[in-house]
């Protein structure tokens, strides 16, 4: 945390990019004449209007809507930075809506909530719903993100991805599959021991499993979840059921013994004696950000695979891989949903990009790879139509 | 209405412009290498986040939403459509956000809602308003539009101007100074008939009553608004006992006997009799869409100045003149709202741009005029610091 509290100059490179925001919308037709002004306003756009009234699908084709994401949050866990609400949010978000636009080519609006109120929420955006075409929740605190995700997936019939759980649960899948790969095993073989109970905590365990890993512990502040315990919020004690094979009780450093996996997704710290007593050939995602669990240099003595969350190590896991090409595939495809088979789907298009050149220090592509959007939107499209979720 | 319904005919060049819409948003950033995402996003992104948590003014600097404009619309009244909906009202406001760009050079996002419930309407975007800077209300039926300002003023400490209302009053006030001027009358002499008390019509009276013009008669389609009437809705009755002085109490066309000006800001009709019974000198706007009240070429048998809403004559009374300088000048004084004397100060900058070369065929800028924005704008900022609602 003490990396962000640096103090406000504003001659600094980092807010002198900032100024005035990072985002410009433009009209993609010229307004100049009396002739292009009564094509796209009045009189000629109530054409346009009635056909859309008559038929509701054809907002697809004439409106901005069907590239249209909404990256909306309450401002409750933004970055590191915990709770620092709607305003201060809006950076980061403009940051997510400057991604999929440079990185997919959709358009994204910013939408930062006064209220962290589940229920005014899911209301909130559920009534904003028809200016877009899917709705990317980003920074939402667990476990209201769990309840807001579920909750909009049933009421909206448009794609409602939470980017902290499923995208990093995506890149992980794809980063610890490769890394298998490397070190010579399958994911099927894996003990994974998973740090944190969050939003990317849980939703990197539901994709885990669903891809056929071996057993997974996932350590919250309290040590090991298993069924036993009993301060366990409903979402943490589903987990428990569904999880911890091995029947652990302890810490996460017990865990952590002759596990092959360290996944951390916490702000907590593993000492390098727990690094050290993991299985030969141990994998470390150690992706708390700034600061990972553990230092890259110390994990390497004794881990034959690591990665973080940063840019300046190799192995990058930033979600960047997934959410633009997630999106640009769903509206390919006019997808009404994600379903889970697309985020296995786009997992695996991230995996295959760089299966050819494999090596302990490129498990995953770099942000920049840009076969990486193209690879991920086609296999999200094909998957939504193998799944019968299109619209059209 | 018959204009309007015509077929679907996606050869058309309507719906070719309209293909994919009509807005792009992008990054004003450049992300191609690690060290501009690291700026733009995590980790440099924090430094912002940070600055504004603890002093939110800050967001005006480095956030995109000081000169952004949320176009709000439920889809209630749209042109002359009626209630089409909101997937059916986004190209509408799809057109109005480019307005805001080409004309303003500001970002305007449209955002239309699943919900008619004023009650809902204002949670929803008093919800959503952190992620703006300002509201432009937009297509919502009276007498909702009114409650709904009203409340969201109240609520919200950034500009809200429901641009059917107080855009349309606005460039009446400036047509129909000129207008006078040109006919060699003050505001003051002036008896005015207005049709239609709906959202123009309550707006454009009470700007006009500001303005100190002489009398005003409105009438709905029932006749001519009085306090014996008991039909009336609150709006109305507040209506009814601030204008009539004459104690009218019949038709319309009753009250057009030697009236000096029709405003017609209704879908309905105005016989050529009625018109020809107006006092010498006359002045017409006959403002319905597409369709005037009266035709232009009968009106000016007996009028010395006509004004329509269309593009096709001369005279063009159209919002573009107004809204974009109005908020450009709000956001410019970093003003909390839009008060009376700013919508004031705006009608004047806008008669002021042609005043040296006045006709009875050329009372308001054309909506192309470059004039009119910058003037406008300097207008509204320097009124905001006057009136005292600056921020800064």
């Amino acid at each position: 945390m003490e990396f962000f509290l640096v103090g406000f100059d504003p001659d600094s490179e980092v807010f002198r990019v900032h100024e005035g925001g990072k985002l410009a919308l433009r009209s993609t037709l010229p307004l100049t004449d009396r002739h292009s002004l009564s094509l796209a306003y009045t009189p000629g756009v109530a054409e346009v209007c009635t056909a859309i009234a008559a038929d509701v699908a054809l907002a697809r084709d004439y409106t901005w809507r069907s590239r249209l994401v909404a990256v909306v949050s309450d401002g409750t866990a933004v970055l590191g930075l915990g709770n620092i609400g709607a305003a201060a949010a809006l950076p980061v978000m403009e940051g997510k809506a400057a991604l999929f636009s440079e990185f997919a080519g959709l358009n994204a609006v910013p939408i930062v909530l006064s209220t962290t109120d589940v229920d005014e929420i899911v209301a909130t955006v559920e009534r904003i719903a028809p200016s877009f075409g899917g709705i990317n929740l980003e920074d939402i605190s667990a476990p209201r993100c769990f309840e807001v995700e579920m909750r909009l997936r049933e009421r909206l019939d448009i794609p409602v991805f939470h980017d902290d759980q499923h995208g990093t649960a995506i890149v992980v899948l794809a980063a610890l599959r490769n890394a298998a790969t490397v070190t010579g095993r399958s994911l099927g073989e894996l003990r994974v021991v998973v740090s944190g109970a969050g939003a990317a905590g849980v939703a990197c365990t539901r994709i885990l499993l669903a891809a056929g890993i071996g057993d997974i512990a996932v350590a919250d502040s309290k040590g090991v979840l298993h069924p036993g315990r009993e301060d366990l919020s409903p979402v943490k004690a589903a987990l428990a059921a569904d999880t911890n094979r091995a029947r652990l009780t302890g810490s996460l450093d017990d865990a952590l013994v002759d596990a092959d996996v360290f996944l951390g997704l916490s702000a907590g710290r593993v000492d390098e004696e727990a690094v050290r007593r993991m299985a030969s050939g141990a994998i470390v995602f150690a992706l708390a950000n700034p600061t990972p669990e553990v230092e890259p240099a110390v994990a390497h003595r004794y881990a034959a695979v690591v990665a973080t969350g940063r840019s300046d190590y190799p192995n990058q896991i930033n979600n960047v891989l997934a959410f633009p090409g997630i999106f640009a595939g769903a509206f390919d495809a006019d997808a009404r949903q994600i379903t889970e088979n697309m985020k296995l789907a786009a997992a695996t298009a991230i995996g295959e990009v760089v299966a050819g050149s494999l090596s302990p220090d490129y498990i995953v592509p770099t942000p920049f790879d840009p076969r990486v959007g193209p690879a991920v939107r086609a296999a999200v499209a094909e998957q939504a139509r193998r799944d019968g979720v299109t619209r059209s």
